[in-house]
């Protein structure tokens, strides 16, 4: 695994910073605002986000400088928003992505190519999949700033680097666990997204928790088949993962349920009448699930696979849906 | 299915009283508490439980005379508190339970005899299991007060008989669905209420939302299993129900996340070191889950399907395993 750099300083990529700087892995870490690095270096925090978190000054190395970065480690940690990925790739030596190991905290389909990052490197860098982890929840950042219990799940096809990068992060906050599911598990925290919005906005229509739960009980069956159909579609010949386990329906449920959830919030606000700009404006932020409800309608075409839910949330973003009327349907399919 | 009496005026047997006479359906409803009378009969509401919801009164035919109501009813439905129902059951004549459609809305096992309320009867009294319904969740009974839409699952094996009962449910606030699985469905909703305990006592343990999705994911894996083992053990050739639907993971969900959950309550008191007499005063009440959990062992063993987590919360109720303990137990089994 080796040296490791950070690319990304969210509070997600500031998440697992702490983690690993608290398991003693000193980091390289590409900070793009000069005030951040500041923070950083002077007082040891993020300005910005999970503030709460403090760093020892000798586990931390804020650059600028995305090539000094890339430079001094072995293995990149991509942490920042999908929509700006594309661009932070772009700006590196087409050799790091070739070469380095990648671990991805992207949760969300880069939008300009509708592809996972992984299927985004192996078409565009020849990136060997082997050399790709990815990371997913449950496990808000807000609480890890806090070290209340969370669970990671690592999903790679070389089974020895998986492990090394999951006992990187392990401690006595931080469960981890690994798989082979680099698709599935990358779908899963994509969904998992929208479905959030909607019920951020189902919330707003005042439903209620019987309601709540079935609609979340139908998002999971919906997530449920579509990563069975494109296991069986892509991968036929292997051994199925348990998608009854944190990876899946655990990151399903903490975006939908916690207050922490931005997605939901998102939804919220489009629920109660904001417009999509007016809650980005609000948030400050663009929500993850707004992205992948397109990106998700271009890959649910190309393996056949429906995704109605999905759709409908989709179509309320995206196509201006009154979000009432696409209720009113959507009570009619839950079961 | 005729003439409805219902047994039972707690908030859950009221608010199935308020479905049906709303959907035009006069009712026979044993009522023991003469106040409770008083107050159907003078001012057209229960004076305890969901007092919010008036009664039509032609709708309503209150009794404290049990033999009375079960005369005048083809169709029993049977909403006490599991803990009472074999007392109140052996009150009436043994005709009533060989000759009537029963419906139950009981959310336990009876805890003299470890049994579903249809394998009780069966078992005690010839009672045709084409005659049993039994209704499962999630509808909090707050909320159908409310009028905010629920979902209610009728599981019978005569089909004509459980089309005909949904169908004098369904409303514009309650979506129903129906299908054959007796014992699954009612497995589920009291599993689903011992977890629940599990969640409160893991919330007053000061566990953050990352740990509850994770946890709650593990409390749906093991009801999956033990619904997948009991159907290919007691019905193998059968088609086996789709257990991503509401009356499964669904039940779970608002039972373990609403704060209108009396079993949630009751285990974050534990969770906070009240003992079992405490909190059952506090609440005025016992929950469901606390008799389940010991039923659900006895069960576990006559069926050889283990249940960990539903194991450890038993201990913690009634064999003083310290909460702390043992989830620190439960962490290290999640995944």
């Amino acid at each position: 695994m080796g040296q490791i750099g950070i690319i990304g300083n969210g509070s997600w990529g500031t998440a697992l910073a702490k983690i690993l700087t608290d398991n003693g892995h000193a980091i390289h870490w590409w900070v793009r605002n000069e005030e951040a690095i500041k923070g950083l270096t002077n007082r040891h925090h993020n300005p910005h986000y999970l503030t709460s978190v403090r760093f020892m000054p000798e586990t931390i190395m804020p650059s600028a400088d995305l090539g000094y970065v890339l430079d001094k480690c072995d293995t990149v940690l991509v942490a920042v928003p999908s929509a700006y990925a594309q661009g932070v790739i772009e700006q590196a030596d087409k050799s790091v992505w070739q070469q380095k190991n990648i671990i991805s905290a992207i949760k969300g389909i880069l939008p300009d190519s509708n592809l996972l990052l992984n299927d985004f490197l192996t078409s565009k860098f020849g990136t060997p999949i082997d050399k790709y982890i990815s990371i997913t929840g449950p496990c808000h950042a807000e609480e890890v700033a806090d070290e209340r219990l969370s669970y990671l799940t690592f999903s790679g096809l070389n089974d020895e680097l998986t492990q090394a990068v999951a006992s990187a992060f392990n401690n006595t906050y931080l469960n981890t666990t690994h798989n082979h599911d680099i698709w599935g598990a990358q779908y899963a925290a994509v969904l998992k997204n929208i479905y959030a919005i909607g019920a951020g906005i189902a919330r707003a229509l005042d439903y209620g928790d019987n309601f709540l739960s079935v609609y979340i009980t139908n998002c999971y069956r919906e997530m449920y088949r579509f990563l069975e159909s494109h296991f069986e579609k892509v991968h036929p010949s292997n051994e199925r993962p348990d998608f009854h386990t944190s990876a899946y329906l655990g990151d399903l449920l903490v975006t939908c349920y916690s207050l922490h959830s931005r997605n939901r919030t998102f939804g919220t606000m489009i629920g109660k009448g904001y417009s999509v700009k007016a809650a980005t404006l609000e948030m400050n932020m663009v929500a993850e699930g707004y992205y992948a409800a397109r990106g998700m309608q271009s890959i649910s075409k190309e393996f056949s696979i429906p995704l109605p839910i999905a759709t409908f949330v989709y179509k309320m973003l995206w196509e201006n849906l009154n979000p009432s009327d696409g209720f009113l349907k959507l009570e009619k399919m839950m079961s």
